[in-house]
């Protein structure tokens, strides 16, 4: 099992970057690390250097480079570089924390497709409140802004596979998102969208969700287009944000200024903070892809750097991604039959 | 100033929308107000029935029944007789706390459009947190399951009129709710969505907003689809739901089961509610219609149910929809020349 890192991604790139690598290194010590990028930088963060190999670039992507410009004319680029690994059959997946639209443009240009797969999306492991282990596929979380209703059938599939072999959950449940919980609600896409879910038996179909039963676990597996993905996934962000700084407000305005109501305003918003903290699940994965490209937040620590190789180690273990390509081949060879 | 009222509509009724009346009543003793419903039981909550008129009927729409039918079926229903009311003329507006499916219905057909308008939004005015005299005009929030551009660009001038006449904001900014913040941004619908608004010069518009900052004062005036608008909408409310709930848990959690642990969490959740609660502002208004026709939470109380009255006297007091169906008159006209 061999791992591309763009050790240059990401704000804290690469002391942050190379210090998770060391953490996953000690769960997964046969996992072959390769670290793109400046090897001076890398090489002060590595404490052990078993199954780890440098591979020298000064190239970067900034984090406000356009993406697909950046890809093609920075060719020595870090993430370049280890997204080509993976073309060339060097490396088995990709990680990055930098630019997302750049990775978005180097998985589809560089890596390529899953046959008969037409838009690949953006997946990730969101929690359910009140369930650490819990928690929902939701895929397309933003890498298309216009979807078809063909497109969020390959979405349930992609993400059913995934909640199943890496998640470990027998039948997931699919649902799909909607403006209202009953078969006849929806918008075109949605109505349309809802037949070819309902058609498809290899799903656990259970028909529409609404947004605000999301964070409660409607189901394992939520699907929308990339457009509603990203808005829903945005206001959950800052609503959680805003209330935050309305409880802290709240907190320290009823006169609790001293050190009780610093404490307890501590141990509450580590608490949310804990319930909405989906790191544990590893990063987005932009699903689709011949191979697990994986992205996480610009300010990912060397913890949740850590969980992503742990994702990307079941995702490689589960065969998740050759199942899928079997799976898409053999739905278009019973197309053509 | 005449005002049908749809007193059997609402988990509460009819006492709770009697009591709000009455309550207006007192800042407003001029209005008429028209209760429509059973007489029996409107009138034990009638303390003072000066400029008060009771239509009685029996029949009502429940929350359960299918809008459409509802509207055509039950005509003797005291939300069809007090929408009938508007459209001969015989009230100015009409207030409902019942189906929200069967009011668009009502207000569509029985009431109707004003020339021009291809599909009346919801809107409400949501709160801004931290800013307890803020606010922002989000629209539409789920009247349309799918909007063209043509409307978007409508209801940026719908919601623009009442910002400026109604919540008496000079030169009202908009915001197109996008995906991101960047003019090149956008889904088909938001790029074209884009070029009106921009070219409409009688708007203040401000450019794209992300989700993630509506809740902090993006805009003083949101547009979107209505699929994306309960998305977001829906969103917003289940997170704050959710971390409402994981805030009880943290706190009583942490040890503080006592007294002291239910005083604070009191406190705490009274900060986010009343933060969140936008009930001040009135209800949300089915817009672009001849009259306002407006729509509250089922669960509205007596305070709320006021507040939505000095909603409907300021529309009216204001003439804004009069200036709309001028607007849109002439817009048309200038269409001809």
């Amino acid at each position: 099992m061999r791992i591309a890192v763009d050790a240059m991604g990401g704000d804290n790139a690469p002391q942050a970057i190379v210090e998770g690598i060391m953490l996953a290194q000690k769960n997964y010590p046969s996992i072959e690390f390769q670290l793109y990028g400046k090897e001076s930088e890398i090489r002060k963060y590595v404490t052990n250097d078993t199954n780890i190999k440098i591979i020298h670039t000064d190239e970067k992507i900034n984090s406000d480079d356009e993406p697909v410009k950046a890809i093609r004319r920075k060719k020595a680029a870090s993430m370049v570089l280890a997204a080509k690994a993976v073309k060339d059959g060097e490396a088995d997946a990709i990680f990055s924390a930098g630019n997302t639209g750049a990775l978005l443009a180097a998985g589809l240009f560089i890596i390529g497709r899953i046959k008969n797969i037409e838009r690949p999306g953006l997946m990730t492991t969101m929690p359910v409140m009140g369930n650490p282990d819990g928690g929902f596929d939701f895929i397309d979380m933003g890498a298309n802004a216009d979807n078809k209703p063909e497109h969020i059938l390959q979405y349930a599939i992609l993400a059913s596979y995934y909640a199943k072999n890496v998640r470990q959950i027998e039948n997931p449940t699919v649902g799909l998102l909607n403006n209202g919980s009953e078969a006849t609600k929806g918008s075109e896409l949605t109505k349309a969208s809802y037949e070819l879910l309902a058609a498809e038996k290899s799903l656990n179909f259970i028909g529409n969700v609404e947004a605000r039963d999301l964070l409660t676990g409607a189901a394992d597996v939520i699907v929308t287009d990339g457009f509603t993905g990203n808005a829903v996934l945005k206001s959950t962000e800052g609503t959680a944000m805003a209330l935050m700084d309305v409880l802290k407000a709240s907190i320290l305005g009823a006169g609790l200024k001293g050190k009780l109501g610093a404490v307890l305003l501590k141990d509450a918003l580590r608490g949310m903070k804990k319930e909405l903290d989906y790191s544990s699940h590893g990063g987005a994965v932009l699903f689709g892809l011949k191979a697990p490209v994986i992205k996480t937040h610009g300010s990912t620590g060397p913890e949740a750097v850590s969980y992503t190789i742990r994702q990307i180690h079941d995702m490689l273990e589960s065969h998740v991604i050759d199942d899928l390509v079997a799976y898409f081949e053999e739905k278009a060879s019973d197309k053509e039959d």
